[in-house]
């Protein structure tokens, strides 16, 4: 299993900063929500439910140190905690749902003391970090199912252990078939702009010595078409009720590639990052960045000044071109939309 | 119309050494035979057309000092030069046809003095500037035809003028289409892992008064689903009797991409570049290039040690995929075999 990506440890959120992978391997204390906050915005701490997670603790961080007895202006302060931390990324609903987990606690919770209200909101933090461990084990269990020995899979960024609190989404159906003693090796995207392929999966695959291939991003056609790759699974960062799928940009062409050659396209997606509230990936917000990640990205500028730049963060598959979702409850398959409200069933939910 | 990639002046071949762009306007002087081989070699001059001509230029610099009278002994030179100058680079055909027509104008010139021989290579080497200009603005006119006004074309690589004497041949259509008064803008993939779109089409474009929106390519799919795209034209290194297209790596996701939004894709294939010997693109070598263009491309390592990397400098597009393949005596659509047959006939050949 993965290194913890995150903990909270010595009265504060320590996280590796991923930014920094794979030259240097650092863990970095977050003690300010302002450094949670920029901690997500930059990508040291990235993936969907890691970023849910480190914005639970940013809630706390914001609020530990409140020290009135006033519930109702604790309540405002958690409130005001939650819409700032809200504001370092739109796509990823994990956050959205990390966070308004914390302000309902707390809310329901507003017969208590402040004193008291604050440590569950902390309670409430760590136990999503045991839980994340639950639902990316599941769903790595259920991905296992659908991989034999010797295959290989292709996965896009990073949805292994450092994008959720350690055990990956995407890579862990890799992770649990090596475990029940299959050989699975792994194509690695590098992931343009920002490189979470080539930088953190190719690193964390081979932390955990499992046979990994790094390629650019428009060679998935070739070994796709070479018959090197069997499946294709990546994470999500939204999923919409009807199964599209946002995820980092890059996914839609892989998935359209995987469509053209008849092999698998899976989308690991813990129940978290699916938004039932959203017909379609339409209505999914989808994050701009700046133009100096593709015109600056290692360090020397490669292209020329004066010339327009687009950086969507993050691109839509169509349902249409998916082949299952897999979720902590089971593996979804279409008609999604019936598929994933039964997936919420399962849960609870 | 671009400024000359590659000249004649002064006793030397110039290039523009196009590693430098877009930081620095560089041109060079090759005047080794070895100069020549590593510039092809390490892309200093890049794309089909031009390294033919950059060959055919080299062949000359490698025989213009052998001072003997002997015919047979500097026939025996120019051969070993041809064979020396085709191993620089396996994929573009044109570089052979390049290397062969000077080969076949050396020995079909026996009967004259070892002097005179010389001097033909050279008048040779010479006249294919200006048939490749000639033969680039005739792919510019047919290919202008199919686009309208308003458009957007996506590109891979550079097929501009810097791949080529100057004018292009992907890039042609835009120029052409520009100069009938059209509005005509670009989307460039960047191009990993050497980023050709990025430094050297986003420059031409941008010397040229073209706008061009730089995008990583991941990316198309999204552009085209967005409705920003009406066209894909691209160029090739290779392209098989069947209309089987090799060209740089991505090329191929690219089209699949364009397919599957109804997109037209365009190749834009002087005649030298089509060899009519192999049935098809799987007899087409695809040179495989150093692991650390893409782990360290920019002066920065940006992926772990010890994992394997894949580095296919070029990719086959299955003439499936392609909607018309623009050559010099016209704009050939499916079946190919029979209509690139006619172009070459059109051609004189």
């Amino acid at each position: 299993m993965p290194v913890p990506t995150i903990v909270w440890e010595d009265g504060s959120c320590k996280i590796i900063d991923q930014t920094q992978l794979p030259g240097e391997y650092k863990v970095i204390a977050l003690e300010t929500i302002e450094q949670v906050w920029e901690a997500i915005k930059v990508l040291q701490v990235r993936g969907a439910p890691a970023i849910g997670i480190a914005a639970a603790f940013g809630v706390y961080i914001g609020v530990k140190d409140f020290e009135s007895d006033e519930v109702e202006a604790l309540l405002a302060r958690v409130d005001q905690s939650v819409d700032y931390l809200a504001s370092s990324r739109p796509t990823a609903v994990n956050l959205f749902w990390a966070l308004k987990r914390i302000r309902d606690l707390a809310h329901a919770s507003r017969s208590l003391a402040a004193g008291e209200i604050i440590q569950r909101i902390l309670e409430q933090a760590v136990a999503m970090i045991e839980e994340d461990n639950r639902i990316c084990k599941a769903i790595g269990d259920y991905g296992a199912e659908l991989l034999n020995d010797g295959d290989a899979i292709l996965t896009h960024c990073n949805a292994g252990g450092l994008a959720t609190a350690s055990y990956g989404t995407a890579l862990a159906p890799v992770f649990r078939a090596k475990e029940q003693g299959k050989n699975i090796s792994v194509f690695a995207d590098e992931t343009r702009p920002l490189l979470q392929g080539a930088r953190l999966t190719a690193w964390e695959c081979k932390q955990n010595q499992i046979p990994v291939t790094l390629i650019c991003d428009g060679m998935s056609g070739t070994v796709m078409s070479q018959g090197k790759v069997q499946a294709v699974i990546v994470g999500t960062d939204r999923t919409a009720a009807n199964g599209d799928v946002a995820n980092k940009i890059g996914t839609f062409n892989l998935a359209v590639m995987a469509n053209y050659h008849s092999i698998p396209f899976y989308v690991a997606a813990p129940l978290s990052s699916v938004d039932m509230s959203l017909a379609s990936g339409a209505q999914i917000p989808i994050e701009q960045r700046s133009p100096e990640e593709i015109t600056n990205g290692f360090g020397l500028r490669t292209a020329p000044e004066g010339i327009d730049v687009y950086n969507p963060a993050f691109d839509v598959t169509p349902h249409q071109i998916v082949t299952a979702i897999i979720t902590e409850t089971g593996v979804v398959r279409p008609p999604f939309e019936e598929g994933l409200q039964e997936a919420f069933e399962r849960a609870g939910k």
